[in-house]
Parts: C-alpha cells; structure tokens; sequence
C-alpha cells in the first residue's frame, strides 16, 4: 500500500463532505426545510435498490448505484442549480465540467479518470444505465412534491408541461414506471398541487 | 407489474425519508452543524467505493454498499444512541429489532426479508462483508472529529482507550487501513484533540 495513494483518497472523502451543505430546491417530505444533495443522493441509491427490478435490459446496478452516489458532487464546486431555470443551466455546465476536473482529481488518477467516466455518462444519459440512474432522479423529487402539497411547485409557480419535460427521461429510463408518473402528475394537478397552465405561461 | 407490490415499494422510498432528520452526535467536517444519519450513510458508501482496494477477500462490495446504505434506517424509529453511551445501547437493541420489522416490512416480503437479513449480517458482524462496513462505519467519524479538532471527543470528555475499544473492527475488517488509524489517534492525541487518559475514566 502506498501511504501517497491513500492520503489522496482520504482527502478526496474529506472533501466530499461539504455536499452536504449544498441544499436543493426540493423539500422534505414534511416541508421542515431544503434537502441537501447529500442526502438526496443517499435517497435516489436507496430507490435503484428498491426499484432494480424495474430497470430495462442492459442497466448494470452496481454501477447506477455509484453513479446516484456521486452524480452531484460537482455541486460543491458548481452549486446547485434549479432544474427549471433555464439560463442558469446553460453557463452551468462549463462550471460543471471544471468541477468534475478538480474534484475527481483529488484522488488517484485511475481512480480520477474511473469516476470522471461515471459521471460523464450520467450528464450524456445515453447508456441503460444512464437513463435508469436519471429516471430515479426525476422520479424523487415528484414524490417530495406530493407529500408537500406542491412543495417548489407552488414556490415557484411550476406548470404542469415544465414538470412533463422534466420527467420525460423516465419514459425509456424505465419504461414500466411511466404510467405510475403519469398517472401522480395527474393526480397532484387534480389536488391543486401543481398548475394546468399551457407551456407559454413563463415560470418565476 | 403488480400496482400493489410497487405501492409498497413508494410507501417505504417515502418513509425512509425521516432518516434525514435524524441527528447524530458526529459535526460536519466544518463544524457548522450535527450530521444526520442519511448524509453519513452516504458518506459511507462513497467511502466503500474509493476504498474498495482494501477491503479484504471474501468482501462482496455490492452488498457492503447496500449494507451501508441501509444500515442506519432502524434510527427512523429507534434513535440514534452515541456509541459512548452503554446503557442506551444496550436498551437499544430490542427497540432497533423492532424498528427492522416496521420498516423493512413496508416493502413487499421478497424484499422486506432480504434487507433484513442485509441489516442483520451488518449488525451481528461476523462476515467480512459486514466487517468491512463497519470498518468504515468507524473510519468515518475519525476523520470527522480530527478535522473539527477532536469535536465530538471533546464535547463529552472521550478519551484514547474509548476510542480505541470503537476502531477496534477496523483491525479485521479492514487491516491494511489498520495502521492508518492508529496514527490518526496518535496525531489526534498529540493535537489535543483527543485525552490519553486510562480506561477508568468516565466518560459523561
Ligand atoms: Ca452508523
């Protein structure tokens, strides 16, 4: 065992921790306060555990897992920013880019360029595996809402075909849970949850 | 696909929720605040990815992660008890037996049963698996209370031999990290961090 190997594997755990302090738009599910991406992350690897037998041909789990686990520590270089501002995902992801150099390097290069490569494929969302791992990710936050009463909806005035341009990655990340977001959009749009407003009405 | 079945899986992805708010003695590496159990078992399984190189044969690092991911959930229920507090943890035991079968049994039996018996491998520690977990499960708050200047070991008084007695899993689940620990409880020491004083010494 080399003692500089694993120095740098140490740092790269201590550094990880300030995710923690990164907090999300979502709520928690009894609205006490922000969820931190953290801990969202922890959630999202616990549902492809639960929900693995939902995952089309060709996902490998294992590596959905690690995926869910470390697809948003760019955040604590990056910030997190809110899926349904558009401008600031655009000049997002150069920052994000930057970010997955920096904090992927802190370990070891084989290591560096392993994770980098997970993470890579998760932004493409070109592979089975992708496409699952980002299903989850859509899925969670529609959950939160819902035990919310509309949660960030409501904050901020999200409408019902922002929300369906968000989830569409579900529809061929994992085909058999399609009709079950449907079919809670529907029903938190029939709650009051969220606005059955047209596309042209802008979101604040 | 059986609505009921993956209503069952819902209701538990939104009941294990209530993890993030359950607080634990260990401060973030910043010191700003209390960890919570969801965010650290994070932590952990991130720790068993970049670590995985020594984790000892006869490690199944899918489960170790799973197990990890998991290993906190009875606390929704039970509580987090401070690993220093003895009789808290020896009343504990029953209470997080029972907080198994509340939870785990939300989701559907195939499911419930093999968490379960996830959950049990880590909690009775004879595998290498569960070891291994543990291991990190110890690792974790070394560096956290190293990094906010003995933190938690400060606030209630603990001393070398506690300590020592807490890591000792570390030594059969992980060796080759084995020596890295004890000169992180010496360097600890040597800091102030932490008391060199004998076992007899209360802890309040
Ligand atoms: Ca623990």
């Amino acid at each position: 065992m080399q003692i500089s190997r694993l120095t740098q594997q140490i740092q790269f755990i201590i550094e990880i921790d300030k995710l923690k302090q990164i907090l999300r738009q979502t709520l928690l599910t009894d609205g006490s306060r922000q969820e931190n991406s953290a801990e969202h992350s922890w959630h999202l690897a616990i549902m492809a555990v639960v929900l693995a037998e939902y995952a089309p041909e060709g996902v490998d789990l294992s590596r959905a897992i690690k995926m869910l686990l470390i697809h948003d520590l760019v955040e604590i270089d990056a910030g997190d920013t809110f899926c349904y501002d558009v401008q600031g995902n655009e000049s997002n992801q150069e920052r994000e880019a930057q970010a997955a150099l920096r904090l992927f390097g802190l370990l070891p290069a084989d290591q560096a360029s392993e994770l980098r490569s997970v993470w890579e494929e998760f932004e493409t969302l070109q592979t089975p595996t992708a496409k699952f791992a980002a299903a989850l990710d859509r899925i969670q936050p529609l959950l939160h809402n819902q035990q919310t009463q509309g949660g960030t909806w409501r904050i901020h005035s999200v409408t019902r075909d922002q929300v369906m341009k968000r989830v569409a990655p579900v529809e061929t990340g994992t085909p058999e849970l399609w009709s079950f977001v449907q079919q809670l959009i529907e029903d938190c749009i029939a709650a009051g949850y969220l606005k059955d407003a047209p596309a042209s009405t802008p979101a604040k």
